[in-house]
């Protein structure tokens, strides 16, 4: 978790300097900053607007059209009863503390965290080895850390313990963390206190809806919920056709503690979630498995962090899925393909893992779960969860609602039952408890086949048996053979119910976003000896907008060449923009390197006189020069990455014309 | 206003019908059904979903690459002090009133509206007159309104008055609604009660931000603000360039005192907005003016209005701009461009009209404000605003907050400017005022010219003046010379600063999909003499998906050909679905028209022979048959409207085989 952060080129990042030139060219901005600005709230500007487009349309691609998904668009306000029922009013919730002397409200994990990692770094330090830059750069952190970061040595075995904690620092709860905070008398820094027992705080944002105040309700935590809730009609949309896939993009809120760290922890997310929903029998099994089971995967997995190591295995899908590390082929399956959607989206390869959640960690009904974690210079962010939530979900809001979110399967053949079975005499039964009918009956019915047999015979001797119903009487209950029959009976089903189970692969789309812009981001020192210029090299797919056309000077002979151009590019769906302000070609190739142009297209006189233009590669700053078509060809294969730009070199005249002015 | 509803090819539209399909289909579907449903709250299903993403695509288009605009996406949580500078916060309301008996909470204006339409039914019905369908469709409603209903027939003038009030409903306030609820003796048909006088309701959702609940906010009602909070930092990235948009996609809240009408009247909605940002000097003028000029549009001035009329007439837009009919260009070139975008979509050119805003209806600061208008079975319903909000926005918030929200502009020749200027000496002048220091400056700094002539003439005389300052001491203040100067000077400037107008055109996506729904829907007669079957149609490029690949049976053979007939089409880009269920073919086709799927390709036995395949069309549903290559290059002509179908047609060869069975 401590290495130190670096660029696409392995140089040391610092994020500062990537952090100016992304507010200045307006990849993001604090909302509201005129007004002070509000934690957690971000807006994108041009750039950032358009990386998020390409992120979702290529998500849309790679998931919903590949696999034929419903994608469905549900609502953010949400009643509370919704929520309550799916546990979230209860339980999503972050352990929450509070200094007592300054009143700042600090998220339990995050101080825990905070307190030993400055508390390694000392030791570091004290033993004369090199410190990692990660959280150095935050200038208003450094300040408020300088009491605790004094270079104190500490014991071999305390600093395994501390490391061992931070493996497991998710696997935690709030007494567990408060525990923690007293044992090792950890202090908030600013004033040397140590921070109130953890409380949970609810991070759902509450509303109310309609003009009487009487229905209270949440804005979602996440899409999920909206997608089970339709899972009936979506099941009939699919003409009754399993396994099937939901799939919703849209903002989900939480109400974060203290969020800090940029895009990573913001309260209003941009989301992308997929619901598969598969038979629980037969081990869920996918159909394309076999396309994927020799991808290879950094896997880390819930022993390795119970050990206190983060370790990562590299195995191939098929084995991990064989060997049991990853529960089954489905899940299995969504891991590779999110694997290979990052891969796409120009994530490097040696900053990317999944992490198994721990026990603690998972929600109680999900069977299993890994995260898609990538590595930035705030240290292994979760960028996508992958998560088996069972049947949780529909069961859930199918017993509350009384609605049937269940798979009806015809079957090949009859199945013949053989059972004992209950038939309560509603009639006697309900008015004999009284109050307590349904309580009773709820306990008769849902007893095992075992005991129904036992309750037959004591019936058959003693014309009654006696239940356990606890909070009923003394927890005894005597039920009489009038008020209903226990009998062994054979019947036929043609037809099998199921409560279909969940894989639920769930996308933070801002999340990957800075994280891409960090992988994807280096600096090149200029020929002229000025500061190192920023270039960041995304994918051409990616790329907020593909082409800069640049015409030399702003002669007025080159603008109908620049109106043709921007129309031929438009014309085969490629986004361009034309930079004919006064500063040298140079600076402003420099200008879009920063916003990740791939390419750009030089108008200078020749083309005046043979409608040749030159095409400029952002990573290489090699040229070619061709006729206008040829060029808007090749741009065009180069963006849906049909060819390469090797591919282009060895097609088209290299130009070196303007190298040195150019590059 | 009271035309009965009709579809596509004028057959009358019965809307529980409509509303039937779209559910059953998915296109939406009320949100949480399952736990009883919200009002005002849905859901959009895969074909909607996909529809709403083309009605987006084709906006981005039409307007942001087409213009060059900056999108941005700002965060839908708004802090108070935001929509308070706005004048959301005191504002932002709708009129409601409460029914004294039952307690129900009605909407004022729908409530006279929906008073005085029953009554004019009722006198039509009296004078035996045909009665218009609108309405009466909603069973709900119509059993409410049972009592008022009665075949009472009016006055000549009152009806005329009825008219005349529901032509202007728009432009009444609050109290002007209770007088109208009482002159005319209205009452809420479930009760026969008088409702109460109306009171303003904030329509904005309320929340708090933060684990402290100490920042109130609010969920935005417009995407507007966020724009304006960024000018500085959108006119910085468009290196200081005028006029130049921002444009914004995403969601906005209402909270809406009694929502009906479907989609048309939501709590949770998608916004398409952009600001488009002016200088206010030279009329504002628009570059591009001449290239939409001719076009003729529907236009329903403010004075029809007024005088109880709902006329419109047909203009070029040039002549209403230069008749001053429509403000200035700017507003009149985003008023054809909103024209040509609806078009684009397939709304019905007979059923557009631009609706000019009345006095009262419009915010104050408004320079005139047009809404795009479409008819549906609900009446005429605004799906689009398009506002001259004038320097309103940026000037408050700039005021509030400090911010130069302005645009610096270097004057070609330098301007001499002569005036009475004013040097407050503020180390005296704070000191001497004490805590009406600020409030004294700011009156005497907002003096115009000819007051500062006459307050430097005083000082002159007397060595004081005296200026009114409301809420300090008597209202009246001494200043004396000691404490400032007032001088005429002369100065030269080199930079003109000025604050720009905006024009809004604001696209609520919602409202546009179901007026185009509508708009596109008919029904036609089977051959078979069953029931009529339900046609959507959208044009291609609208249409969720564009091609329905069907296999003539489930014969195993027809895989292969199914497969890479789909893959084809993908790599075009152009989305398809694959029944191969075992309905006829007829049947299939039949549910895909419902869907508004404007193309299938049937695969057959003759398909594994030679590898053609047939193509046939929703609206006529005429085939043609030639090679999969040939009928994928149709298809992608069809759908990027570059050929139409009568083209295809004449290229190749027209097929009859199945018709019986396919129509």
């Amino acid at each position: 978790m401590t290495t130190t952060a670096t660029t696409l080129k392995g140089q040391p990042l610092d994020r500062n300097v990537l952090d100016s030139i992304l507010r200045r060219r307006m990849f993001y901005t604090p909302s509201f900053e005129i007004y002070g600005g509000v934690s957690g709230l971000y807006d994108y500007g041009p750039p950032g607007c358009a990386l998020q487009a390409n992120i979702i349309d290529i998500w849309r691609k790679h998931f919903i059209l590949e696999e034929d998904m419903l994608e469905v668009d549900c609502s953010v306000l949400t009643p509370h009863d919704v929520l309550k029922t799916s546990g979230h009013v209860d339980k999503f919730a972050d352990w929450m503390c509070k200094d007592p002397k300054n009143g700042e409200i600090l998220r339990a994990d995050h101080f825990v965290e905070d307190v030993l990692e400055t508390r390694l770094r000392g030791d570091k330090e004290a033993r004369g080895e090199k410190i990692e830059e990660k959280e150095e750069a935050d200038a208003k952190k450094k300040k408020k850390k300088t009491k605790g970061q004094a270079a104190v040595k500490l014991e071999d075995d305390v600093v395994k313990e501390y490391e061992s904690i931070l493996a497991k620092i998710d696997n935690y709860n709030g007494e567990q963390l408060g525990d923690l905070i007293k044992k090792y008398d950890m202090r908030n820094a600013a004033t040397g206190a140590q921070p109130s027992p953890p409380v949970a705080f609810n991070l759902m944002f509450q509303t109310s809806i309609g003009p009487s105040s009487n229905l209270p309700g949440y804005l979602r935590p996440e899409t999920a919920q909206g997608q089970f809730l339709n899972f009936a009609k979506l099941l009939e949309f699919n003409t009754g056709g399993m396994p099937f896939a939901s799939a919703s993009v849209g903002k989900s809120y939480r109400n974060e503690i203290s969020p800090r760290a940029g895009l990573l922890r913001v309260r209003e997310f941009l989301m992308a979630e997929i619901e598969h929903f598969v038979d629980p029998e037969g081990n869920k099994k996918h159909h394309r498995f076999h396309e994927v089971e020799t991808i290879e995967l950094a896997l880390l997995d819930r022993h390795t962090q119970l050990s206190g190591l983060t370790t990562v295995k590299h195995v191939p899908i098929g084995k991990a899925v064989s060997e049991g590390i990853v529960d089954n082929e489905t899940l299995g399956y969504f891991l590779a393909r999110i694997h290979l959607f990052l891969k796409k989206l120009g994530v490097d390869q040696t900053k990317i893992r999944f992490r198994q959640h721990m026990a603690n960690e998972m929600a109680h009904y999900a069977a299993d779960c890994w995260d898609a974690e990538l590595l930035t210079s705030y240290g292994w962010v979760e960028c996508v969860g992958c998560a088996d939530r069972s049947a949780y979900d529909l069961s859930v809001h199918s017993q509350k609602t009384g609605a049937p979110l269940i798979v009806r399967e015809r079957l090949d053949e009859p199945k013949i039952i053989r059972e004992w079975e209950v038939d309560i005499e509603k009639k006697k039964f309900g008015p004999f408890f009284k109050k307590d009918g349904k309580t009773v009956e709820a306990a008769v019915l849902a007893t095992t086949q075992e005991q129904r047999e036992k309750f037959a015979k004591d019936l058959e001797a003693n014309d009654n048996f006696v239940i356990d119903v606890p909070g009923v009487a003394d927890g005894k209950v005597e039920v009489g053979q009038d008020l209903l029959k226990i009998e062994y009976r054979t019947r036929t089903e043609n037809v099998r119910e199921y409560t279909p189970n969940v894989i639920e692969p769930s996308f933070g789309i801002g999340r990957i976003l800075y994280s891409l812009i960090e992988h994807n981001y280096w600096t090149r020192s200029s020929d002229g000896g000025d500061e190192a210029r920023a270039v960041l090299s995304f994918p051409p797919s990616v790329a907020p907008t593909k082409v800069l056309i640049v015409p030399l000077s702003s002669n007025k002979d080159f603008a109908p060449f620049i109106r043709k151009l921007s129309q031929k590019l438009r014309t085969v769906g490629i986004s361009s923009r034309i930079d004919d302000s006064s500063a040298t070609i140079g600076k402003r190739y420099s200008r879009n390197d920063e916003l990740g142009t791939p390419f750009g297209i030089t108008i200078d006189f020749q083309t005046i006189k043979d409608g040749s233009v030159t095409l400029r590669e952002r990573d290489s700053t090699r040229q070619v020069r061709a006729s206008e078509d040829e060029i808007v060809a090749a741009v065009k294969s180069l963006v849906d990455h049909s060819k390469s730009w090797a591919d282009i070199e060895s097609e088209l005249p290299i130009f070196e014309g303007q190298e040195v002015e150019i590059r």
